[in-house]
C-alpha cells in the first residue's frame, strides 16, 4: 500500500480546474491572474502538507520537505496553453503533492515543484531553465506573448521582481520524477495503463525555400519558367520518401506548412517555402536524416531555381535515468499495472532537469489522444493508478 | 505601302499613356476616371478620323466608318489592370485608329472599338460579352471590384445608365482583328518580329483538397496520423508527372498555390489544398488531362484521408479564323517581318467575338515578357512593324 488517497488527489485536480476554468479545460497562461492564483493555491496546499513553500521571482513554486538523507523532487507545471486542458502539467504537480503527503508519515521527504511557463507563453520552460541556471535576467528582455504583453512587465505586475530565483540544490535530490498525460493516442489505442518514458526526443526544424520567378501561367511556355512551386513539390515528395527510409519505428516528422508566393492560380510561383520538423531519441539518426534531406534539396535545385536549406532549431534528445525507468516499471508491474516504454515526443521540464539530477517520467493515458485543448481528459481510474505507481516507485527509492 | 504613320501611332499611344499614368505604366481600371477619360479621348480621335463614335451604356466605344460593302472591325480595350502596362489593350485600339485613318483615303471602311473591362475589374470581357449579346442587366447585379466599388454604382456615377448598349451587327463585318502585346517571352527569346495567333487556349481550373485530422506532430505516431499534407504532397508530385506525360509542346499548366491548415510546424495538417490550372488549344486534351489528374487524386486518397477534386472553371479553346491567319502571315512575310504561329495563353476580346465574326490576332514582342506591370514595354520598331502588318492584311481583305 502506497497510502495514496485517490479522492484527495482528484479533489486537488478539480480545485485546480476551477482556477481559470474555460469550459471543460483551463485558460492559465503563465503570469496571468489565473496562473498566479493557482500558484498561491498550491503554496497553501504545500503548507497544509507540512512542506515549506517558496514562490520565486519567476513564479516557480517549490515546497520543501523537512531535511532528510534521501529527498525526491516531484512536480511539473501549473501554467497552461491558452484554452488548454485541465491535466497538462497540473497532473504532475498534484501527484507530487499527493505522494509527498502519502509518504510523509513514513518519514520520506518529497519536495514538490510547479515550474513557471513550461508552455512557453513567454519563454519555453522558463522556470525549470532558470532553476538549473540556464537563464539570466538579460534573457528576459524583449520577451512578449502573442498578445504583446511584456515578460518583465508581467513579473512586475505580479510583484515578483524583488523575489530571488530558486536554484536547484542538485546534491539534495536522489531523483526528479514527473508525471504527465500522454498527449497522444498510443496508450489508449493499445489498452496500456501507463507509459514509462525512456527519453525525450530531440527535435530539429528546417525551412526550405525554392527561389524562382513570377510569370504569367498562360503566356509563359513551360520551358521558359523558373517555377519555384514545381521545384518545391519535387523536393517535398523526395523529402517524405527519404525521411521514411531513414526513420525507425519511433521517429516522427511533419511537413506542417507549405506556402507559394505570390500564391495566385495564374501566376507561376516566384518563391515556395516548406516547414519541416523531425523528432527522434537518437541524435545520430537526426544527423543522418538532416544530411539526406539536404541532399534532396541539392538534387532538385537548378541554376534557375536554387533551393536554400536552413535549419532553424535543434534540440538534442534527453535520455531518462535507466535505473529510475526500471524502478517505475517494476512498481507498476507489482500492482498489475500494464506499461509500455515510450519516448516523449514533446518537451517537458524533466528534459531540463535530467542533465543535473537523475530524472524520469510516466505518462497517463489521454482519452482520444487529445491535448492542448479543453477536451483533453483522462479517466479517474487511470489518474489514480498513475499516482499509485509513482508513490510505489518513490517508496522503493527511499527504502532500498 | 500601307500608309501607316508610325509617328502618329506612337503619339496616340503616348497620349493614352498620359491618361492615368502610373510611373512607366498606367492605372486605368474599368470605369475609373482615368478609364473614362481615355474613352472620351478615343471618341475625339475617332471623330477627327472621320468615324462616328458612340459610347454605350457600359463604356464601350465604337467608331463607325461610312457604310461600305466590306467593313472591318479592329480594336481591343483601353482599360487596364491596376498599376498595369501602357500597351496592354491600348496597342490594339491605337492600331485600329491608325489602320482606319491609313486606309480611309483608299475608300476602305475600318470601324474601331475599345471594349469595356476586358481585364475583369468587375466582369472579365464585360464589354465584348455584352456586344455579342451574352450579358443581361441582371448579370451586373452584385458585381464589385476588389475595393468594394459596385458595378451598377460606377455605371450611374459615369452617367452611362441611360445609354443603350451597342450590339454587334455581324453582317456588317468581314472580320474582327485584334493586336496585342505577347505578354510572354517567346517572340523576344526567338528573335521573331510578330506572333500570328492560331487560337486562344481553353483553360480549366481545379481545387484539390485532402481532408485529414490535426494532431500533435511530436506525440502522434506516424501510423496513427491522418496527414492531409503528406497526402497532398504525393498528389502534387503525381499531378505534375501526369500532366507532363499528357501535354504537348503548347500545353501550359500551373500549381500556383498550396495551403496547409492550420499551418503550424508542429501540427499535422488537418486540411491541405492545391490550386491547379491547365491551358491548351485542344479541348480533347484538356479532357484527358482532367481525367488523369482526377485519377491521381483517387490514387492517393485513403479511407482516413479522402481527397476532393473540384473543377472550379472551364473555358473552352477558341480557334482563330484560318483564312485570316494565312492572310496575316502573308502580309508579314511580304514585308520581311518574321512570324511565328502561336496560341494565346491568355484571354482576349477576340475570343468573345470569334464565334460571331471571323476573328484573328497578332502579337507584338514584349520586352522581357513583362506584362500586367508598369515595366511592360515593346520597342517602337516592333510597335510600328505590327501595325504595318495589320494594315497590309486589312488592305488584302478589302482588295482581294
Amino acid at each position: 500500500m502506497t497510502g495514496i488517497d485517490g479522492d484527495r488527489l482528484l479533489a486537488d485536480l478539480t480545485a485546480l480546474r476551477h482556477i481559470g476554468q474555460d469550459r471543460t479545460g483551463v485558460h492559465r497562461p503563465a503570469f496571468s491572474n489565473a496562473d498566479m492564483a493557482a500558484r498561491r493555491w498550491l503554496a497553501e496546499r504545500m503548507t497544509e502538507a507540512g512542506l515549506q513553500p517558496t514562490v520565486d521571482g519567476l513564479g516557480n513554486v517549490l515546497g520543501r520537505a523537512p531535511d532528510a538523507e534521501t529527498v525526491l523532487l516531484i512536480g511539473s507545471h501549473t501554467d497552461s496553453v491558452p484554452h488548454g486542458g485541465w491535466l497538462d502539467g497540473a497532473l504532475g504537480v498534484a501527484y507530487g503533492l499527493e505522494v509527498s503527503r502519502a509518504l510523509a508519515p513514513r518519514g520520506h521527504a518529497v519536495d514538490v515543484v510547479s515550474f513557471q511557463d513550461e508552455e512557453g507563453t513567454f519563454f519555453p520552460c522558463l522556470g525549470s531553465r532558470s532553476f538549473v541556471g540556464e537563464v539570466t535576467r538579460a534573457d528576459l528582455v524583449g520577451r512578449h506573448d502573442t498578445e504583446g504583453r511584456d515578460l518583465l512587465g508581467e513579473i512586475e505586475r505580479n510583484a515578483l521582481d524583488a523575489a530571488p530565483w530558486l536554484r536547484l540544490e542538485a546534491s539534495r535530490y536522489a531523483a526528479f520524477l514527473e508525471a504527465h498525460i500522454e498527449q497522444g493516442p498510443r496508450l489508449e489505442t493499445t489498452g496500456t495503463n501507463l507509459g514509462i518514458v525512456t527519453g525525450i526526443v530531440g527535435m530539429r526544424r528546417y525551412r526550405i525555400i525554392a527561389h524562382g520567378q513570377a510569370d504569367h501561367a498562360g503566356t509563359t511556355p513551360m520551358a521558359m519558367r523558373r517555377d519555384a512551386g514545381a521545384t518545391l513539390i519535387g523536393f517535398a515528395d523526395r523529402l517524405l520518401a527519404t525521411v521514411r527510409a531513414n526513420a525507425d519505428a519511433e521517429t516522427v516528422w511533419n511537413v506542417g506548412r507549405m506556402e507559394f508566393r505570390p500564391g495566385a492560380s495564374n501566376v507561376v510561383p516566384a518563391e515556395a517555402e516548406l516547414w519541416f520538423e523531425v523528432r527522434d531519441l537518437d541524435d545520430a539518426r537526426l544527423d543522418v536524416i538532416e544530411r539526406e534531406v539536404a541532399a534532396c534539396a541539392t538534387a532538385v535545385e537548378t541554376a534557375h531555381v536554387p533551393v536554400t536549406f536552413q535549419r532553424t532549431s535543434a534540440i538534442p534528445p534527453v535520455a531518462m535515468d535507466q535505473d529510475l525507468v526500471a524502478i517505475l516499471e517494476q512498481a507498476a508491474g507489482a500492482a498489475g499495472t500494464s506499461t509500455a516504454r515510450m519516448a516523449s515526443g514533446a518537451g517537458h521540464d524533466a528534459m531540463i532537469l535530467a542533465p543535473h539530477v537523475p530524472a524520469a517520467m510516466i505518462f497517463v493515458p489521454s482519452i482520444d489522444g487529445r491535448s492542448h485543448d479543453v477536451l483533453e481528459d483522462s479517466t479517474a481510474e487511470d489518474i489514480v493508478r498513475g499516482c499509485e505507481t509513482l508513490a510505489a516507485a518513490a517508496a522503493t527509492l527511499f527504502e532500498r
